[in-house]
């Protein structure tokens, strides 16, 4: 089969990574574990996915789709180490040369990385790396780590060259390098993005989430810490050097992000959503005669909710588990519909009561307007809307595709025109010492509630 | 793009009519609507879909894949009435010739059907045809039971025709019949497969469940009735007749099959479940601490037992979303760890507890050994299996895939050596009786559970 | 993969067949004898390929596109006989259920045909055919055919019943019918379309053109003759059957649609083109340097004008070997420059000198306009232009697809005009009687020259 | 749809470079002018097609696949200046990211390069560069021509750095650089692949042959001379430099790769294969009956033959114009067969007469064999193969895919043995005087003739 025409725009400063996942193995059945490992992490990126692989030579694939539409039919890849790479989707227009993994041969001999996060000092690096005489294939933010640590290294050798690049790559960085057959594990030293570190039963993983850990039935071995790095070589791993400074765990991971039955920077992800719905049934109460979630993000803190509360917990939405590819209906009023695709009330379960409704978080409101509309339509009395995180009032900058103000809704209305606005009889969000306590750790980043930043960020 | 080529097996006998959705759409909108209908009622069979409008002229599309798949940028169907149908996927060899919808052009015009259940005389009935001078261009049962209609239409008129043709068709049948510009809703006189008429703003709607009316925003009129049909024409509906006889809803479509949004004769399809679990709790109970659903088809029943035993309901099972697919891994290895990458635990909820397991139904008994095994690997200190349905130990006929009864688990095993080979601490099924109850209607067909039929087979 | 949507319309009297390529295979290596001969017969349809193969059950794969593209990556199809079709491509809407070859199951057992030519009276036989209980499943007049010897072998035997059919079907057909294990070919009683019987090392082929029993180093037995049914079964043939009748043999096959190394009724096509180049340089003689080609229909013609007068051939026109597919110019001014992309001239064999420009035939005449624009661009002194066959003014009812009697430049236009409107110095046609004489048998059709039908045709 | 995974060798030292097609467009109408020149160059490589864009930003679109395949439903791409390339197959396991044309940004800005020709002393270059730091994201050596002009126009600007670079690049190329908005045409200083330079209605174009320029109904301006690079900026064209050195044209480029429309080097290519056929026929002439030309390789030399001789030319052999595309057919014995799938005879032009079989060259002699043999069974009374260019012995370093020396027939093997081996009953090769005379300059490159190389090349 021919392949598609590629598009692409190495036009410097159009942003091109957000939440994705990462995966680095070493050791027998590579290709195997990656695989397996990017299928168990697809909830952090739907858009595209690759692997490279080193047997004294490269191996690269990558494609268009989901993990199992891109190697589907694909001949396993030989090697003895390798990474891979899913990415986020945000619009469909970003081409294959932006997707990762990257790989480049140069005198150190081929070197990749797969990258989570965003590098905020992006465009200054990329200017200085050209004024040093580097060259980019790309637009991506992940060329330009890629090449701030050749540079380095070629300088001051692997690990000093690691730590030198380190301190010039402002931003959000969970990666996964390769230097011929060597894999070093880097996260920034904010810690925004996760990075774990496991064992299977044929060898090492690194990992944005302990959840492709065990779909390996491996163990989880230790966070990668912030700031630190650690080399995975020759069936063993060590951490090459530490670097301090203040933590920052993006708490929307908690939140949302990351899937429930993973374990990141030793919090049960799961456990912390059930007390950020217990918590925020303590901070705002109602009376009502059922719990229920938003499927399926909200499942678990409604739960933690009807535990808090007493109130019962039930299931009176159910989500179509076919509509999470976009599929444009062919005329407006069918459009307008389409959420009723998406969604469905279970009217035994609603008609004639006062639901609490949960869900984690709100982010442009359009949704949850129209969940309340189902409700209510199913015959709902009263609908009492509770959000388990505070309101979205900044852009993030450290990866997460939330970028332009304008689109939050909580970004210039009051809670109570929220209320209206979405249809609600009452509206409460979780405070932030609350989502603090909930989560159970201090140093988590809430820039996006506060638009206060831990570090310089590129404002436009 | 070329297309593809194309298989066919036009043998007599092969079966290729398992559970399937059926849309039926007249008025305004008909292209959309049926969208809409297909999509929401996707969970019937994801192997190929089609559509059929009539304008004057016929058009048709077909495609193997989902719905969002196939008409992904096919251009709108101009129509005022038409019909939609999905299939199940047993196998990936089946033929797009034999997917539904079928449309033949005769005497009377263009005649069109889409048709969910199996005809059980198939064989005898295409003999018949074929010794009266009639042609097949496939193996479905559904193009016999579009040219026995049309060989009574021929002779006997509209009415009468379609009489006679359920008269000769045994076995299950939910299905629209195309005339032209009129639609006939037909279900056997069994009532096997369920079958509602439903109103939109713009039309009126016949499809399998009534998630598919909520799709549209739609309200439903009635069941059509085993042995009803119902004609809808000229912007009205009328019954034209009803054949009378033993009722017998299929039970599976409560117990697994259906939607938990959809109403089924008159029983909410949540509620018979939650019921299910309550029921199996009084049969069955047991001390433990959690109750944990296998998702998703667990959750309802698991809820239900939780509420009958007061034992606390939590998700301790993650089913990843992107697992649906199927993608062979490259090795064995890594084909046993691929259950893995479908369900994880979340440990914090499982470990050190004794754990009630809720799920459906068991009908191979492969997938529940793995899931025991992820739950005891998780740390449980007993595994307590329930399952919401009585054991299923004869073939299905009536449009279900369940054909070979050697697949069955409980065929030839006692419930303790199936407790032994699921590795489960103890088992429960629910009780025939116990079912019945929960459903709340007497005429269920239990026949795989009995091997009891209400009607001649075709036992080879 | 998942396939591509089907458009269909069975609308009746839609015309779809036009001039195709047939093949029946009867002996071992089925598959690969079809393959081989469909290929060597590309040149008669590009649309669409099928085969259809019986071992006791049936096989069928179909697709959009070449032979080549269609089989590709397919598995061997088994089989003692099969058959084959390639379908000529007029536009590209035309759906893949209308794409032969057709198979049908009945109580004979499974009926197969694949036919090349036009049935002038499908509607009335489709009417006919209805109103005695047959349905139809597409509006290709292939389906007609089948049906109709189906009805007639029913009531009357395989061979009655063919010869029955035979007499109710107007029209040209060259076809091949199977009837489970047995081959029939079929050529209507005009012989407009040819058709041959060859042996190869390992069977029997029946075949549009010799050519293809040339690919597969078999030797040509005899032609099927107007009128004549011939049956290949358990490994012999014998004829059946032949009717009688005025026989008319399309000149076009030898003027332009043929392959020149084809031999049909007796006559080498490539021979058949010199003479018609000789004649047309003794009716239309002409003073020039050089006689110059149309690649590739003008070549032989070209050859024997050039053999007639004297006057040296050479090459002066280049064809683009791959702008045969249609790809659609970005803008206007560049669709205008795509006939420079498809032909350009060698200027050195050109330039200031009289040239001949022999083509084959003229029917619209846009691109015969721009052929003479670049041969005076080349820098040509004087431009001849001398076609091998007489000016087309009537439409073609059999099988050819000129159905639009406003489209042919010279159905209202004398050759004067046409001469100005192209820009020629001089322009010439062969005449009736010299196409005669060149061709070398005197029962050719003639009609779209003449527009006098050797049998009624549907004029509307 | 969803894009095909895509394989990557970035291992130094695997050739990926073969003959080619490179376009340069500056003016008005980009997209469409690069569009119909690279179909119109379709001849030089048909295994993908790229073009990039500039209009401040880049564009950039690559596929595998014809140049109508790849652009089919594309979007047109902006820009003020363009490049596009073809490339040769010469097998399907290259990757997209070795397939030209390559760009990248740096200081400089966006700098991209489409080139035809091979680099000799790319391994040297290579590992040169990235000892300087400079690293590579392909194997291919058009990224060693990139990164070195990048490196040298960093140091001493883009003239003095193209000529620096040019100085260090051995072998051959004939490339254009494309530097924001200016263009350059680039040619080895032997000139072993051919360059011009030409002018349309609103652009300048630069391209292999001048069959691109006729494409576009544009006029030649001038021959890149070897050595030579010529700026094109700002509606103008200026030579900037030319370097001087011994000239060594491909003689392969008029005895077979070029169109033979186009014009190389000031020689007609038609008019120089007419001459060989001449020259050939008085070195080696044979009494005969009529001269056939293998099509289409050996026509124009086939008309000289005549021409020389007065043996009568006919045509005697049809090249199937739908057997291009590698299809691999099912079994052993039909892949024997495939060649009369792809040549056939016309028994009355060949049967019982002395044939002179022309043709261009003879690389295996695995076609030649089977030529031979369908003349023959087609009813020859004597063969005498005549080719018109001598004896292929040694690989080809400069662009053409003539690797390995054991594949060539006449490597080992003398004229006599390779007649018996083909079957002929007379073998003649052109001498390489007779050559040289007929192409009519004398600096041509006959390395793969002699062995003996212009310039240093990598033997191993
Ligand atoms: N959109 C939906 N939302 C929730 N449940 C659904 C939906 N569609 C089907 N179901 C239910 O899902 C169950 C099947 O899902 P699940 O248990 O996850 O898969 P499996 O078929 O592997 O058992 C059935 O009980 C069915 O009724
Ligand atoms: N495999 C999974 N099983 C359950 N939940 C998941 C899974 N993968 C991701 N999630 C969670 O699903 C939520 C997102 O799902 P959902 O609410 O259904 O969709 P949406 O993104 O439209 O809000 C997130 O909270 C994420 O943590
Ligand atoms: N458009 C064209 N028209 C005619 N000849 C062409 C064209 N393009 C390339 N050629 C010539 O065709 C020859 C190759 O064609 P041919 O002999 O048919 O195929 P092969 O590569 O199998 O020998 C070359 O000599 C080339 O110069
Ligand atoms: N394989 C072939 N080799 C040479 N000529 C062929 C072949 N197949 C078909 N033809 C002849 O080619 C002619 C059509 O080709 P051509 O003139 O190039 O295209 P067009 O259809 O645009 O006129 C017909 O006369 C046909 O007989
Ligand atoms: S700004 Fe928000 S989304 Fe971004 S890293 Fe911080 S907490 Fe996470
Ligand atoms: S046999 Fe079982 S699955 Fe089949 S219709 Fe009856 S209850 Fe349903
Ligand atoms: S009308 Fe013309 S094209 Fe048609 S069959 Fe007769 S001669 Fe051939
Ligand atoms: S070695 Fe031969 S093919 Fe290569 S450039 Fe020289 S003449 Fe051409
Ligand atoms: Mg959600
Ligand atoms: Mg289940
Ligand atoms: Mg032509
Ligand atoms: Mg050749």
């Amino acid at each position: 089969m021919d392949s598609q025409p590629q598009e692409s725009d190495i036009t410097t400063g159009q942003k091109v990574n957000e939440d994705c996942a990462v995966i680095g193995f070493s050791g027998d059945g590579v290709y195997s574990s990656i695989i397996a490992g990017l299928r168990s992490l697809q909830h952090r990126g739907q858009e595209s996915s690759g692997i490279i692989t080193y047997d004294g030579k490269i191996h690269v694939k990558k494609g268009m789709g989901l993990v199992s539409e891109v190697f589907k039919n694909a001949d396993p890849m030989p090697g003895i180490v390798g990474i891979g790479h899913n990415r986020y989707s945000t619009s469909g227009s970003k081409g294959i040369e932006n997707a990762g993994p990257f790989v480049i041969s140069c005198s150190l001999g081929y070197i990749g990385i797969t990258h989570n996060g965003e590098i905020t000092n992006e465009h200054e690096l990329r200017e200085e790396l050209k004024h040093d005489g580097y060259i980019f294939t790309s637009s991506s933010d992940t060329e330009v780590m890629l090449i701030e640590f050749v540079k380095e290294i070629s300088r001051y050798g692997i690990n000093e060259g690691i730590k030198r690049g380190m301190e010039r790559l402002k931003g959000a960085y969970a990666a996964v390098l390769m230097i011929n057959d060597r894999l070093y594990a880097i996260r920034d030293k904010f810690g925004f993005r996760p990075l774990v570190l496991g064992r299977t039963f044929n060898g090492y993983i690194i990992a944005s989430e302990t959840c492709a850990i065990d779909a390996l039935s491996g163990e989880t071995i230790k966070n990668v810490e912030p700031g630190e790095v650690i080399e995975v070589f020759n069936n063993s791993y060590k951490t090459i050097f530490k670097l301090d400074g203040d933590v920052s765990h993006c708490m929307f991971e908690y939140v949302y992000f990351a899937r429930p039955d993973s374990i990141i920077d030793n919090i049960e992800v799961f456990q912390a959503r059930v007390r950020m719905g217990m918590r925020l049934a303590v901070e705002s109460p109602v009376d009502a005669d059922v719990v229920v979630p938003v499927p399926d993000s909200g499942r678990a803190q409604a739960l933690g909710f009807s535990k808090a509360t007493g109130i019962p917990y039930s299931e009176g939405l159910i989500k179509n588990r076919y509509s999470e590819r976009t599929f444009i209906m062919p005329d407006q009023k069918s459009r307008l519909a389409a959420i009723k695709i998406k969604l469905n009330a279970i009217k035994s379960e609603i008609s004639n009561k006062r639901i609490v409704l949960v869900d984690d978080s709100i982010v442009r409101g359009n949704t949850m307007k129209y969940i309340v509309k189902i409700v209510r339509d199913a015959g709902a009395s009263e609908v009492h809307v509770r959000i388990s995180s505070p309101p979205i009032t900044a852009p993030c900058f450290y990866g997460v595709d939330m970028k332009t103000k304008n689109e939050f809704i909580a970004a210039n209305k009051t809670i109570e025109s929220i209320k209206n606005e979405i249809g609600a009889d009452s509206l409460a969000y979780l405070s932030i010492d609350g989502l603090k306590q909930a989560i159970g750790i201090k140093s988590i980043c809430i820039s996006c509630l506060t638009g206060i930043y831990p570090e310089y960020v590129p404002l436009s």
